[in-house]
Parts: structure tokens; C-alpha cells; sequence
């Protein structure tokens, strides 16, 4: 964990360093975003599922925020060597190939540090099934094999690869006082800010477009096209007046229910809602109820079939500028939007009453993404295929590509022409590329 | 809540008065008969479910209990404006004519006063969503019109309808004893004394019957011809003999299991069980079981299909004088009787060893209204039409109707020609009358 | 409970006895086999289930942990009268002949006495409802009368009855250390220590095998043909050693995951696993991994269709000289055996490293049975029909059969011809015997 730099100073010597851990995710009883200020660097534990249940996005996630604590690289202090628990309820070593994958995602995250907890197995106490890189036994062990093969991989591609810049054109706004004000007046039993993050996230994820967080203290909004804001409760009337501001000059925003409705102490607002963003979203509300059972939007807007389904919260939203995007299918909600959109000043706001299935979230997403024109060519790609770009410390375009699954998969290379880094080939091109069950390509241009 | 007279003398001024709230429902932390004793006029706070779950039942349920309790009128304090909840996890405010609708089924249920908890919707706080009538914008809103309508109404129909004179002819007798005796040796997980007495009330409810609720204290059982009695567990000899000797004397009683087995010290008795019982029920038991899986009864002797299921508790009657209305469907309960009617003097007393699905305790239900004699008028209504009788302060007759539903609704009216008071038009006998969703007709008798 | 002797010797004379209870079952929170040391004769409080779960096993389960803990019979200190619980909502009456069959189930498990809690029912307080031999009421009743019955047999019977010698041939190894290192680090929320356990018990009872137990401090491995090892987490080299000599010196041991793992302090060994048995077991292995969703055995190589499972933990088994019985049917875990059997010396060790359903447990029993040579007599006997063997004081073999159903059932008497006990009828070798439901017949043979 972390030290203030002063008492740091106290405890270590000049030529030592403190090592600390964020824990991964979004831990919500810490302030990250104020902790990093006293920071080189963040450093994160990045516990991923394995087996059947590796699919990047953990890592990803873990690494799309503590990137944008301090807008650089980050530090996976530790992760999974064999198996973790503070029992033997939840052992999964994985798969053969799978620590490798998990090394360079990280790596194709900007992280430039993977250390593993820990050498080898302890023989008693609480972390006894946290397992090393040696079992109990002491001896070499197929993991052992694995984590050999990367670092004599490393010690070749490390300084080529390593410090990793990253340019993303979308961004989740994530406001802890939120979290901490619907915990406060929580508006279901399972479904929270965090869950609503979390969808977000997972769909831009599944839609193969890396992200950036953004926070309320930050100031480079502009630098991207699409900012996503969860539900937004808590907010200053200033930082609502930013994301006005933002939209006028031609940034896009999709914003989720809640925002705007309490101010920085999570007093409501006694103005009609949505406050300050009034005039950006182009509504006002004055009820909202919670859904019992969920509701279809009426004559399906978006051809999702059975996920043709909102649930658990719905705002009575009255358009004053904003167009109506999708109605509830029921005889008292009818009247109001579960969707809008609205055009103020040179950007769009898209609104979200009410919470979305996967599907209908997918749908609204891409819309917002061609909106906001964010590049889309990775969205040819398979599921389980995802790619990470960046620049490397030579100033060349990267593009990772990982196999998060048993089947071997095949793509298009759609980016110019370059040189696998691994295997030291070229790569042209339009040149199908086939990768093995948990395999990865490194692909830097020419 | 309560203050006692004394105590209130020394806090108050001769002026002023003292407003106090029973919750609504069957509070089993307080003994609300003994309470009341020191109060001039019964108050409660009815928080009814809304939208699609109004159905009127917990507005009869409050005012039935209340108006009870001193034998008159009582006030409704507090009622829902706009929504409520200590959280967001609650909110459902009102359809077009809730309101309204739950404001007239008070007063038709005895209530002389309704108020709303509260103005505005607070800002900060325990209750920031328990909203009033106006939210936190502090506007005009839909809810507040209705609220305007509803006023402008009482005050020309007010003096008319208040302190509503009732009139019922079945009681449930309440035993806040053999709630707490149960509590202690519970029966069953879920089903204890007050689901089984809420079970007594909604089939009534549904039958469309009115009820008043007796306690242990009450010297007026003779005002009824049908006492309902929930498993009356804890009970002096006192109180069984005076219910065994309403019995002889011509009253009807349903009774269900497990009453007269303790006495008023929830010590049981050393006699053969239902002890002082035992005479006007007709038989006496040794021994019961817990029921794992629901039994049917033999040969559906209700014919209720599917319904024919008893469950939770059998005992094992062995009728010295009682019939057999209905036996266990099961190789070694067979031989004992699941349900018992006796003629005891003028009266009868029907007993129910078990729990009865819904649709049995209907048919039993209907069974013994018949035996009792209770007038059966109503019974021809459609399911969410509900009416409630009373006598106004002119003396006359009124007949209150309610639609809770959705959907619009046609009866036939069937007393005495009148005239509908809120439109002042006449009525007569026999008249089809369409009631439009969450609509009510009040009609007075000429 | 129990004194230690030291301490029973100040507070009764020398003509008292202090009489105790072992609770039933294994409790893990007393060492059953240390206090025993103490005791003259273990004694043990039996509450079975009745009415239609009454299948005897809770009563031979009971009986054969407390007849092994010092090698000789036992005491039955209380059992169900008419019905048990702290309340209401688990009284259970016997049906007609299941008292009758309980006591004598309990006496051919080697109990010296079965008495009743209690005489008559409580009319207040806690065992309100675990009901005596007389109700409430305090008159006879039918349980009363099935009492009256059973005393007057045993009156006649008894002398010859009592003191039963049992000579079994299975044994399962209990190890109290190894539940609690187990409880520390779990492996699974619901699977553990005590599961595994009864699951091995179940089998064996279900095939008809009686069975003794045996615990880490035994002496006497040498005297069973087959030793049955819950996982046996906790234990000492010597232990393990002393196991592998019994396999070595003919004896038979079927063996479940985890054994050997850690030593008597509940440390990991620092070997490969499993440690000292490594030899035996003919295998090591230096991984394992948590089951999510059950596997099948490749092939389903013991043809039980639907049955064929294994779930929540498999070990990566590497055989040395042990012969692999079935394989994970799993494109990673495919590799390793999910059962083993080993010829070491003159007897055999079979080790199951995962989970077994129920039907693939009972046939890995059976194959261990039939190499252990068990004899297999009982085998044909109707599933609910258990039979109980014994030598009488007179030194004579009784075979005891019990018919824990609702219905009649049929069996050929095996054994030489001889005398049924309760009737004195001659009873010939292979003759047919029908037991009305819930009842026994005892057979001593000439």
C-alpha cells in the first residue's frame, strides 16, 4: 500500500523505493486518484480469472485505470503465479500458455513491471494455497517451465517494449462520490454505480475499443471524442457545467440516469432535474420510479428480440430539445423516453433513463461510437481476439493481438505493414493471421 | 406515537393535542387495545402498495383493526404523497387516481381524517425519497393536481361522509398472546399466527365480506354472527368458555389449529387437548405432526383440482361429537379428520386442524358465512370491485364502490335506489353502473 | 456429558454412576476417542429420523462409532419417544412399529440399553415439545402402548440379547485432526471433511457391508480387510507409515484426495505429495485444481450414464507404478487419472483424487470390496431390507433383518438354519421371508 512521501522519507533510504499496490478494479474506499498524486508511479495486484474464465478484460481494466491515475504507465507489482486463496476453494493454475498471454496484455497496457507472487509456496499460514512459481514440493513444475520461457523472451523484446505509450479516444468519467452517494440511497438491491461501470466497460470491451478514465478533478476532457459517464449523482455544479461545456465544443457524452441529481455534498438539487445539465440533455424530469419486472421498449427501436428489455430504475423524462430515441411499452410510462439524444452546440448527449440490457447497451454504444467518429477498424475481429495498440519507445505503431480462448482463431491484419516481433517475420497488410488457443502476435509497423 | 394522558398534560396546553400513529397492520411489539384505552380517537399511518399492486386490501386491513379498537371512527395521518423508502430502492409513485382512489376507500372504511406525510420532498437525509406532495424541484406536478382535485372535492363532501358509522356482522378475534406464544415454539418457518390470521382476512377481503377485528378483552361477541379465530394458542379458560358459551347461545365461530392449547401463561394444558374447547368442538387430540410435503385431502371433497393441498400441521382429531368434514389423503393420517363442524347448542363451531390452500379456505370460508347467515348481496361483483357499507351522519345508507385496476369494470348495483354523490345523479335499484380504472361511485340510499 | 474420573469420584458415592452422552454422530468439537478412555462404556443420545425417512442408518452410523471406541458395546442414554424440537416445527410421531424397530435396530448394533427422553412432556420451557412417552395430557396413547409392548419382549428377550459381539471386516479411518485442518482451508463451501465421510458410509451401507471405525491411535489395522481413508489431510509419517505396512502385509485401503498433504501439525509436507505414501499410492503429484462444474470420466468407463460425475477437486496424478482405473474427460486435465489402484506387496491401495458421484462411489466400493475379499451374502437383499450380525452371549451367530419401510418386503435367508428369537419358529437355510413394513425378525442359528 502507500505511503505519504514524507513518512517515506522518515522509513527508507535514498537509494530505496516504496512498493505499493492498488489491489485492482476500483477499489471504493480508497481515493486513487488523490493517493496517485504522491506517487512515481501506481502500482496495481492484478488477480485475473484463469482457465475457462481468462478473457483479458480484468487486465485490461485494471490497467485502463491505473494508466489514467497519472496518464503513464503503471506497475503489476504482483499476479498470479500457480494458483491464489486464502484456501483451497478456489485453486485454478492455469492452462498452459496462459501466464505468458496475461505477461504481454499487460504489457500492451502500458504496464511496464510483472512480478508474481511469490517464488514458492509457503508451507503454512493463511496463504499456503497462494501458490509460487514452486509448489510445496520445491522443485521445477510445468508453471516454472512457463514463467522460464517469458523471461528469456523478455530479456530480448523487454527494452523494445517496455514504457508503452497509448493514445485512447474514449473515456469513462468515474466519480467516487457517486459510488458513495447511491451506496448511501441505493437504488436496487444488486444493480449499482459499480455494476452500471462495469456494463459500460464490458461492452466497449466486447466492441474491441480501448478506453481511458477520466475523473471529476480532470482537465483534458477535450483530449477525447467520447467521454461515458455512470450514473453521475454527486457532482459539483461545476464539474456539470465542464461536460456542458465539453458537449458545446463538440464533444459527445452517453450518460446514464442519476447524473446530475445531487450536488457535491449529495444534496438533491431543489431545481428540476437533471440541474445544470438541463440544457445539454435537452429534458427535465420531475418523477422516477423503480421497475418491479422489467419492460420492453415499445415496437423493439433496436431488433434485440428478447433482450428488447430496460429494468430496475425509469425517469419520467420530459424532451424539451431532445429527441426521443425509445419509448417504455407500458399504458402509464408510454409517455415518457427511455432514450434521448440530443444536439447542443457542436457535440451530441446521449441519455439513458433507465437501465439497458446487454444487447439494447451494445446498440446504443455503437451508435454513440459513430457519432463521435471512433475509429472502428478492429470491429471485424473475432470475440475472443483482442487487440491493444500503442507506441513504442521508438516512435513506431504496435498492435497486440491475444487468443483469449482453447480454439485457435483467425483474423485480418488491417493496420500498414510490419514486422512480428515475436517471430521477427514481416506481416504485410491484409495478411490472415492464424493465432493458437492462447497465443498471442506483436506487430509493429514498419 | 403515544403519549400517555398524564404525561401529555404536562408537555401540552389545554389547546393543543397530541397526534400519535399505530404504523398500519399488526404491529406485534405493542398492545394497541390497551393503548388506545388512553386515547380519544385511533390514528395510523397507511403506507399502501401502488401502481399495479393497489388492490385496497391494506387500506380495509388498518382501518378495519383501528376502527376497532375503540368501536368508531379513526384518523389516517400519514399516507403516501408522491413515493417512499428510506433509500431509492422504493419509489412507485401513484397512477392517475391512486391517490384519490386510496383517499375515499379511508373515509369508506370509518377514516375521519387523511394527510399526507409530507408537503415537499426533502433535500438531505434518512427520508430524501420518502417524497411529498411536491418533489425537490419545489414545482407544481401531477401528483400535487390530483392532490388539488381531491381537496376541492372534500370540501363540499366533506361534512357529509366524515365519522362514517359501520356496521359488520363477522369479526376476527386478535390475539396479540398467542402471536408471541407462537413466536416462542413456532410451528414453521414462514407460516406463523399472523400469516394464517392474514390468510382469514384476504379470503374474506375477496369475498367481498367487511370485517371488525374482537380481542381477548371484548364483551361484544354476541354483536356477530360469525367469529373468525386464528390459532388461538395462549388463552384463558375465561376466554374459551366465553367463546364456547357464544356458541351454545347461537354464534358461529371458524377456528383453526392449535387453539386452546396453552393457557393465558403459554403453559400447556394437562388435560386432553383443545381443553375447555373440547365440548363445543367436538372432539379431542393427542398427538400432531409437521407435514413436509403438502397432503390432499381424500376424494377433493371441495373439488378444487390442483388447490386440494393442506400442509404445514396435522393434528390427529378424534371426534367425539363433531362430523367429518374432510380427511388426509395418506396411509397413516388417513384416519384422522383434517377439518370438524359441530353443533354445539344454537351455534356451530367449525375446526380446521391443518393449514388449507387459498382456494380450500375460500370454500370453507363461503361454507360458513352460509351457516352464519351473512348476508351475501356483494358477492356478485367482479374481483377488483370492492364495496364498503355505512351509515352516514343523516342517517341514510351509502354504498361505496371501488375499481382496483387497470381495467374498466361494470356491476350491477343491488340496494335501494339512491343517488351517486359525487356526480349527484340518481341511481336506481338494479342499475349497471361502468367504473372507469382506479375510479370509485359513492351512493347514498334515499 | 462427560466427567473425567478423578473428578466423578468427589461428587458421587461409590454406589452412583454418572451417566453421559456423546451426542450422536461424529461431533467435531469433542474428541470422542480420548474421553473414552475415561468412560466404562461409551454412551450416545440417538434422535433418528422417522415417519418416512426413517432408514436406520443414523442408528447403525451412531452404534458403529460408539461400539469402536473402545472395541465392546455401548449405551443408547436417550432416544425419540414421541417427537423431538426446541419448538413446533419438527414433531415427527413415529409411525406404528418404528419404535419397535429402533430399539431392536439398536440392539444389533451392540447396545446394552435404550432409554427414553422422556417420561412424560413438559407443559413449559425449552423441550415444551420434545415429548415424552406420555403427551401433555398424561393419559396413555398409542406411543405408549407400542412402549408397553416392546418392554414386555425385552423382558423375555433380553438376557439372551444383550451385550452383542460384533466381528466386522471394514473399517474407516477417522481422523478428527484432518477435519479440522480441512475446516481451516477448505476446499469446497459444502463439500468437506464430514461429507466425504458419509458418503463412503452411505456406499457402505447401501451394499449391505457393516462397518467399524478405526482412528489415528489404533492399534488394530491388522484385524479389517479393507481400511476406507477420508481425506486424510492431517497425519503423521508414522501414521502414513504404519497404513503403508498394512498395505504391504495384504491389507486392502481405498483412499480419497488430500491424503497425506500435510503433516500432524497441519504443515505442508515439503516433498512431493502425497508424501510417505508416495510408494504405496504408486503416484506423486505437484498440482490440483478446483472443479467449477462437474467433469465426466472419459469414456464412462464404469457405465452409470447420467451418474457419471466427478466435481469439486481433482489432483494431477503422475502414476509411478500405479495402474490409472479412469481419466478426466477434459482437454487439459485429459492428462492425469482421476483413480488409481496400486499392488504394493501383498494388498492393494486404491486412490480416488476428485469428488465420485454417488453411483461411481458405490462402484469403486464395490471393486475394493470384492479384491478386499468382504464376503457378499447380504448382497440380494432388497434395498430398505438391512441386515445386522452379531454372536449371542450364548456365542451362537444371530442374523438380524429390518424392514425400514412402508412396505411389505420379501428376502431368501442365506445362512445356516435356526430359530427366530421373537416368534421361536424353526427358520431353514434359503427359506423365503416376508417382513410386513417396519418390522424385523431376529434368526440365531443352532
Amino acid at each position: 500500500f502507500c505511503l505519504f512521501r514524507g513518512l517515506g522519507d522518515v522509513y527508507k533510504r535514498q537509494d530505496q523505493f516504496i512498493c505499493h499496490d492498488f489491489v485492482g478494479g476500483l477499489p471504493t474506499d480508497v481515493d486513487q486518484y488523490e493517493i496517485a498524486k504522491f506517487l512515481d508511479i501506481p502500482a496495481v495486484n492484478i488477480y485475473m480469472g484463469l482457465q475457462d474464465e481468462m478473457d483479458g478484460e480484468f487486465i485490461a481494466f485494471c490497467g485502463d485505470i491505473n494508466r489514467s491515475l497519472k496518464q503513464g504507465n503503471y506497475l503489476v507489482t504482483e499476479t498470479t503465479a500457480q494458483t491464489t486463496g486464502w484456501d483451497s476453494q478456489w485453486q485454478f493454475p492455469p492452462y498452459p500458455g496462459q501466464l505468458r498471454l496475461a505477461v504481454y496484455a499487460n504489457i500492451a497496457s502500458g504496464a511496464s513491471l510483472v512480478s508474481y507472487w511469490h517464488w514458492h509456496s509457503l508451507h503454512y499460514g493463511q496463504e499456503t494455497y497462494w501458490k509460487g512459481v514452486l509448489g510445496h514440493d520445491l522443485e521445477p513444475n510445468r508453471v516454472y517451465e512457463e514463467v522460464t520461457q517469458i523471461a528469456h523472451e523478455l530479456k530480448r523484446l523487454g527494452p523494445e517494449l517496455v514504457n508503452l505509450e497509448k493514445r485512447n479516444r474514449v473515456a469513462i468519467l468515474h466519480s467516487l462520490d457517486s459510488f458513495h452517494g447511491l451506496s448511501f440511497m441505493p437504488f436496487h438491491r444488486e444493480i449499482n454505480y459499480m455494476t452500471v461501470l462495469n456494463q459500460l466497460y464490458k461492452t466497449l470491451y466486447n466492441l474491441h475499443v480501448e478506453t481511458d478514465f477520466v475523473f471529476p478533478q480532470s482537465q483534458n476532457f477535450s483530449e477525447y471524442k467520447l467521454i461515458i459517464v455512470p450514473p453521475l449523482y454527486v457532482a459539483s455544479d461545476e464539474l456539470l457545467n465542464r461536460l456542458a461545456a465539453y458537449v458545446k465544443n463538440g464533444g459527445h457524452i452517453l450518460m446514464t440516469f442519476k447524473s446530475g441529481f445531487s450536488n457535491e455534498h449529495s444534496t438533491v438539487r431543489w431545481s428540476l432535474a437533471p440541474g445544470p445539465l438541463r440544457e445539454a440533455a435537452g429534458f427535465y424530469y420531475q418523477e422516477f420510479t423503480n421497475l418491479k419486472t422489467p419492460l420492453c421498449l415499445r415496437d423493439d427501436p433496436y431488433a434485440v428480440g428478447a433482450e428488447n428489455k430496460v429494468s430496475v430504475w425509469a425517469e419520467y423524462l420530459i424532451p424539451e430539445k431532445a429527441r426521443s430515441l425509445a419509448y417504455y411499452d407500458h399504458p402509464v410510462l408510454g409517455k415518457y423516453p427511455a432514450i434521448t439524444m440530443n444536439n447542443y452546440g457542436k457535440g451530441t448527449l446521449t441519455y439513458q433513463g433507465t437501465i439497458l440490457s446487454d444487447r439494447l447497451q451494445e446498440k446504443i454504444m455503437l451508435e454513440t461510437l459513430k457519432m463521435a467518429g471512433v475509429p472502428s477498424a478492429d470491429s471485424e475481429l473475432p470475440g475472443s481476439v483482442k487487440v491493444k495498440h500503442g507506441i513504442l519507445n521508438s516512435g513506431r505503431a504496435v498492435h497486440c493481438y491475444f487468443n483469449f480462448s482453447s480454439q485457435p482463431k483467425e483474423f485480418i491484419y488491417p493496420y500498414q505493414s510490419g514486422i512480428d516481433i515475436l517471430s521477427e517475420k514481416p506481416v504485410t497488410k491484409s495478411l490472415k493471421i492464424s493465432l493458437p488457443a492462447w497465443d498471442l502476435v506483436l506487430i509493429k509497423e514498419k
